[in-house]
């Protein structure tokens, strides 16, 4: 028998244009995207991917590349991954694809990540009302810690996860996709009534401009035809996909709908490490990497284990099992957030506005410690923060809580009694900043200038 | 040194009705409702707290009482609790109160409790739309851990902690409270545009019937004038309140905000365990119980620790220190749900519908193991679940996740090949339940029908 | 159906001698000493315990009562308790008695502990060459925390425990254990060769003087007889007794073989929380406490479960299910030690040797944090630390490792770079101490004086 | 900044013999064997290893090569490795030299390890006496996790760790390492009063056969002058060496003393996974495989924070810190075992051999479920399995328990009412196993043939 070195699928070249790849990497979702690669189920496979913008972002103290970045051509993926059963019969729709994640980490020899916030006027993220310029921080890997040179004074392990994963849309998905998406946007006036997030774009609609389709020649009939109703691939949505679920890591499987023959399994936007929630947008330590999988087919196991909702039963959802390997914390702070906006507004059981404040909470406090308020944006962004929904009954406050290890600091975070003289002046290192020119006003809240 | 016997502060008396109790309770909050105790900084108290619903759920199997609950009494508040420091000085506006919770637990001689959804036209749940009718589940404690005659093949340790834990608020901070939740219920009508949760009363605006106000007599002129401002205690405030944050147990720490002399500290709701967004709506496992405490306080804290948002400056949070002592589970399934409501419309980065979406999912889940949608819709509102926002960045999809310890049930709850025949037939028993005879039509969606 | 309040089957008076409480305690282990109680199996019940010395020891600031402590009258046992299957039909030999501790705690109004090291010549300890004094420090318990006045700077979770549970042993039983500690006290110039802990008695044989044995009227002519014959309950054994497993708390399950009808299941000696070997020997955190607990008969298990060494087939051992709940550390500090003795003489793979090189390593270490080597020597037995046998198999050296969870602390004692001006000064307070006066001469090691 | 891309300083070629390597291996400690590589403080670094055994063992389905083994060649280690400060200064004897394991694993291409019991009369184990002939077992790995061909129903993640990693003795030191050993042998006969595990080596003195000394050319007279008084590998001792500490890994550091200049780091002998013990001596899964490591200088820091026994103070050991990354396993079954032998015969407060009777009862536990005794023998010997000293104390008995993960089983472990009808039959694989042959008299134990 073979040691059980994992068979090569998809490698790929950092130095390279994500275009120029041996193995073609596309970025958009779509049915008729040809798989790269087949692989049957027990064997071990190996996936490399290059980070989700495609090497647009540098390792410098400049924070140019995060605000001009083209979110276009994002997230790269590598695949599809064509799965076949032992008999050599592939999945077909109706299976469940089992992935199980072996094993995953950064790219030997490129270990390092970003974490960003987007210009308010190209991506914005969670808070841009409250930090509409670009920001940056690099961070450096020491085997499984991660820390950075512009936020000292913190080092975590990583748990480290692909961000985005999953099979490909039968054409009927990508129909319903593009047509509830669309409508959202025909919409747009009346949500503003009820969002303070709504100057974020609402959608991103399928997009011809920057799509990379794998084998497909750009520029071909077949290319403009794909490429102008393929799914962008922003949003989670019933294949899996962008789902950030920052707990994905060693040891994990997910339980994927197939929805085409083969199921074509795509994956890229590896993290080393994200807070739930990815508040900053491009907001877990984003890096190139690698996976080591194996698959399994459930026969039939979509009508048996996932909800059929609606006529077309086609809005299912992925189904993971977290396993046994994960940095273990004693004691965490935990801040509170309930759906009342930051101009005193009450909304309805809001629960993403009552995440918001608890963030926001949660950047006040950690800003008594010698940090800058962007510095514990992107700390909160990408360390191993747990964002819960506490309470979503009791109208009209949804409650909702950030949890924060306080291991992952080098001072102690815990409120004390008498002035905290002892804390540290860490401001001899900031993050990069963009100054923000744009012409959208700036929401107007005291404590947070 | 005298043994660290906890001194008594509030004891109450299960088989006696709210308003007969020798320690007078209360059910609203307002800052001229007299303290009935009095303690130090250093020293240990014992609290005792009757059911939040003031007994009106009993032990049997009839869904009645929880279909007609009077919601105008609850919830059943023991203290204000007056805090003192080590000289004799009250806690004062501006301090943080540190309240340890030391110890907890169910009542001797009542060491059992309820989880119910309200009927859809008498207080309702997170998912009313789908599960109209009032239904009950009964759990026994062994010790630790609970079980339930309605729910069978389950059992698991309780995460005891108190549901609704805070400090009186100020006049100030009360007014704030009153005119946002009352503009909310003005503005009705365009907010039915934005969230599939608008059956459920917007909020609860003060009432004076029902209202029990500790040692204020009932009826006199000091009585109505707070009765007619005091704020209902449904929602978690900038107070603490109804936090309902299910990891609040044995060996935490809780920084609350002062506001008024004394900090006036109450708390009640006590819950053997609930799952993140205790969904259900009287949704935790509900029992009467008891409290160990112990406080500090920082002077001047609220202005060092906490967010000051406003002009009032009035709008902050409570902080927790979650301590070293909860279950240890070591494999979790983890349920997904997007901003796509079950009609398939799209929404804009609203995590209530995606959490509403991956509770659905769960619900769907469980039942292919031989429980009713019913029993398992009560089961992951109280269960040791939690609910987490994965990803609230990637317009238009706000990702939450369930995750549900495997290691509640007496069977592999595991996804697996071939047919599960080997699923339980556990419906020999069932959650007693309620017709609805309601006039609001109900949201037909066929795979939950 | 009724509330599941415990059905009492043993309560205590801390106030009255051991030897006056209600129902009869008992202090050796025989066939003979009848049932005080009867369990059905499914049932809650609540057993209650005094502190394993009867109340010997006072908390105060002396050591005198530690000194002259009579351990002839040792360990107060609660029970024995006769278990029934749901037909009410006894356990049997051959059956297991399955035992969950639901619940577990100190007892109410007597929320206090000790821990202490006994005078050399009576008792001794792990280290009493080191330490021939008798120590003793009282703790206070808040909760699930425990303090002390005489270790201040340190206080942590209790993993709450019976240090002795077991059921009665078989005539047959009994004969094995009286013959074989009988030979080895017989044995001793030869054991001497290889021990360095042959100071200390190498067995407890049965002595009538002091024996408490339940319902037995004291003095009669069957208390004589069972008084001669009866083990001692110092060491653990076949039928579990003095396992000192400090893991075994709320949520356990304990599996023990049945050697009479019955069961005759007996406990005491609680301890608020142990180190892993107990190392002081009356070493654990020692207080009276109750148990709620639940049984279950594995008809004939013990030949399916457990090894039935030897011609008798009696030479089996409890199994215990270690469940989810427990303090969680997530840093520790781990000392060493191989099989060679403080005289730097070499041993053969001796796991006891090495683990007591661990300890003294310990207690060197954290002498630099304020402390005194008796302090330490007194938490190391009491605090959740771990101890492991981490290599038995390299020949000569055994390696021993000690784990002390690092949260304990209220400073960082953690090595650091250079001169620990920090070290507190906490010797303030130290614990009480009487001086040896005692005639074996005590073991010169430089480092340790 | 460039990427955190870390130095390597020892690569391996497993192709080739241990004494063909570019980077030369050795297999002693002594203090003149010369560095082979430099490293800086802050510096991260990788060194590569081959197995213990130096490719003696082979991936195939006979268990000759384990009978076989030339243990005069034993442990193959990459090193030494002088570390210097920043300013360019080596550390010198009094540090403390931390060593932080920031990632580890197993040599790209060479995923596969073994786990072994020795002949009797060439090795032995734990267990000889009971398990005289040599078995083996073949794992693979997954990404995190090992299964094996011959140990089916079992999986389970490894918690990756060197077994030996040490400084380099000083001569003083060396010399106190070869008499106290030489003392043991020469004093054999008393020993076999008071140990079972007589039968084994009692030592293995210096031996120039076998040796490999680095950079020290074979046969020289240099070579000959060390060969002859170097230390072996087999046990820890004061500079760490073949600790075993089956948690030494991501994340964790070690203090090691530093007894000569630079240190001198050498490491080998890594493990997939081991069970504490190490019970069937080639007992963990041994591997080939990677460290990437930073070193620190806590300069002086020997004297303070080690324990400086005896007149010539060197009787020191490491010292380590346990990090947040484990699996994390939430039931365990705990085997007991007393310090009574096999054969009936009561020992004093002996760990060891409580230890054994703690193997020796699970072993005949999970002997139930479809395994053979050798299956079991080598599973415990290697899966995250923990043992405990959990009383040293109460004389005569020692208590020892073994804590098995249940998780590891694709199974339910847990004692069961009923016949075990539904243990699988799993013996359609066994354990390759070699006849014993030898002379020693192999002790009879009925339950255990």
């Amino acid at each position: 028998m073979a040691p059980r070195t994992p068979k090569s699928v998809v490698k790929v070249d950092v130095t390279k244009q994500p275009w120029e790849q041996d193995s073609p990497l596309h970025n958009r979702w779509h049915p008729d995207i040809p798989p790269v690669a087949q692989v049957s189920v027990e064997e071990l496979f190996r996936v490399e991917t290059i980070d989700w913008t495609g090497g647009q972002i540098l390792d410098n103290d400049s924070a140019e590349d995060v605000k001009n970045i083209d979110l276009s051509r994002v997230h790269y993926l590598s695949g599809p991954i064509r799965v076949m059963d032992e008999a050599g019969k592939p999945a077909i729709p109706g299976d469940i694809l089992v992935v199980e994640i072996c094993n995953l980490g950064p790219l030997p020899g490129d270990e390092w990540g970003f974490t960003g916030t987007f210009d308010r006027e190209n991506g914005g993220g969670f808070l841009t009302d409250h930090f509409p310029s670009a920001t940056k921080a690099i961070w450096h890997f020491d085997g499984i810690f991660a820390y950075s040179r512009h936020i000292p004074g913190v080092r975590f392990p990583g748990l480290i996860h692909p961000g985005l994963i999953g099979t490909a849309p039968s054409k009927e998905l990508l129909d319903i996709w593009n047509s509830r998406e669309r409508l959202l946007v025909e919409e747009t006036p009346s949500l503003t009534l009820c969002s303070s997030l709504h100057t974020r774009p609402l959608a991103n609609l399928p997009l011809a401009k920057g799509a990379l389709l794998g084998k497909i020649p750009p520029g071909s009939s077949q290319w403009q035809a794909i490429a102008n109703e393929a799914a962008r691939t922003i949003p989670g949505r019933e294949n899996g996909g962008n789902c950030d679920i920052k707990n994905l890591s060693r040891g994990c499987k997910v339980y994927f709908p197939v929805f085409v023959e083969g199921a074509n399994l795509s994956m890229g936007d590896m993290h080393f490490s994200q807070g739930d929630g990815e508040v900053s947008f491009c907001g877990a330590i984003e890096m190139s990497g690698f996976l080591e999988l194996r698959c399994e087919i459930l026969r039939g196991g979509m009508e048996r284990y996932m909800t059929p909702i609606g006529p077309t039963k086609l809005h299912v959802h992925p189904l993971f099992e977290i396993g046994p390997l994960e940095p273990r914390f004693s004691e965490w702070l935990v801040f509170e957030g309930v759906s009342v906006d930051e101009s005193g507004k009450q909304h309805f059981l809001d629960a993403s506005i009552a995440y918001k404040r608890a963030v926001l909470n949660a950047i006040h406090y950690f800003s008594n410690f010698g940090y800058s308020k962007e510095q514990v944006y992107l700390l909160l962004s990408c360390c191993p923060c747990e964002g819960r929904i506490s309470g979503i009954v009791d109208a009209p406050n949804a409650v909702a809580t950030l949890a924060v290890p306080t291991a992952i600091f080098d001072q102690d975070v815990r409120p004390k009694r008498g002035t905290p003289s002892a804390a540290r002046v860490i401001q001899q290192a900031n993050v990069p900043k963009c100054v923000y020119e744009g012409k959208l006003p700036i929401t107007k809240v005291l404590s947070l200038e």
